[in-house]
């Protein structure tokens, strides 16, 4: 219509089009970064539309709970990919697994800090029964798969009660990792984290049956080379000073 | 003055003559037991007003902030009666101390179950920033308490760490014995948390100096016949199959 005296064509900003599934994927990943660097309380829907580059109406229309519904999406997507974290295949000696899946948690504390201690140290303003419920079932997913990994799917109470307090014992190192400014290094960590499992265990077994078989083949698969190995070692001088108990 | 025809003097409510003290004392008590029954969104004003047997006045009159200043009140008061749980004369083996404070959490554990389970599972209506210190400083009390025990007055952080983790660990499976209808019978439950915090501790002195020498110390002043002697006896069967390890 109007010739020349036009204003050359601007590139318009690039909206790319997006399926419903992909648009809402990209929403949930804007927010899980952002509630994954801050308190769920200093985030707000603008700055979820900033960080995706999108409206703000976008985000009401894929969210119209506001923020409390997206904040649980993004949760409910966490919690998936901590669930993956214990998911390992079923080969080499325990440790190992064990420590490949806490890599993979931990990497993820390390990622999400300031959302993960928001989450855990509770009193925010999002928590709710259903976030709550949300936190409870990957803890609950976690624990079904070490104890698969043990070959105890019918655990003994005691054993899944041994292996329920490690996975609160590791998100509590997690919190006070964060808290002392990451420190030790994670690989250190991890290996604690290791050990601790061990010791438990062990001590688990002295009371429990199913505990006594689980740890004997536990032990079996694992290598001198290995953490129960160094474990045992370096345990070995320090229980030799308390003969007088045995 | 007006002589015959009085009606005989009908005994008037007990209204007995309180201080100011002794009165928030009474409610506190009062709404501690209520809030130990049921979760804080089931206990009303008028609930705490019927048992200790006063108006619902008075109890406002008193907590002008309504239930959620009570409940933060009856919550500080919990707190304080936590935090003397690990108050224990320092002589006797650590496992002895251990156990008699442990006697005592589980015991509070017991008496306010539905409270102790809404309180930490999260996802309450009256939690909040404040809530949430309040446990934390329980847990931070009882931590240095145990460090105090263990002659580590300035720990190094794998020893804090160690302390703070079993104390969530102590935590999650009192929430766990309320949740499978208070199973196993208590001292059960107290002598695996015992063996718990030994293995936990002496797993750590194979990787911390400190705890090395803290574990050193402790395991001199256990008896052949105490929980440590049990547990050593019991645990070697278990590692003698795995010598491989050596």
């Amino acid at each position: 219509m109007n010739g020349s005296g036009t204003a050359p064509a601007v590139p318009r900003p690039a909206y790319r089009r997006l399926s419903v599934e992909q648009r809402r994927s990209q929403l949930l990943t804007a927010a899980l970064g952002l509630f994954a660097q801050r308190a769920p309380e200093d985030v707000s829907l603008d700055d979820v539309a900033a960080a995706a580059q999108v409206s703000r109406p976008l985000v009401y229309r894929y969210f119209p709970g506001g923020k409390q519904q997206l904040y649980e999406a993004a949760l409910r997507s966490a919690a998936d990919i901590l669930e993956g974290c214990f998911d390992e295949p079923e080969d080499g000696p325990l440790t190992q697994r064990l420590g490949r899946a806490l890599d993979r948690y931990l990497a993820f504390v390390d990622e999400h800090d300031a959302g993960f201690s928001a989450l855990l140290q509770g009193g925010s303003v999002v928590e709710t029964a259903r976030t709550s419920a949300i936190v409870d079932e990957v803890r609950r997913t976690a624990a079904e798969q070490i104890l698969h990994h043990l070959g105890a799917a019918s655990p003994s109470p005691r054993l899944r009660m041994a292996v329920r307090t490690w996975i609160t014992a590791v998100e509590a190192a997690s919190l006070i990792w964060l808290d002392e400014d990451k420190r030790p290094p994670l690989d250190e960590l991890r290996d604690w984290l290791v050990d601790h499992f061990v010791a438990l265990l062990t001590a688990t077994a002295a009371t429990d049956e199913q505990a006594g078989r689980v740890a004997r083949s536990a032990l079996a698969m694992e290598t001198a080379e290995g953490p129960v190995g160094e474990l045992a070692r370096r345990i070995l001088p320090i229980v030799a000073d308390a003969a007088h108990l045995l």
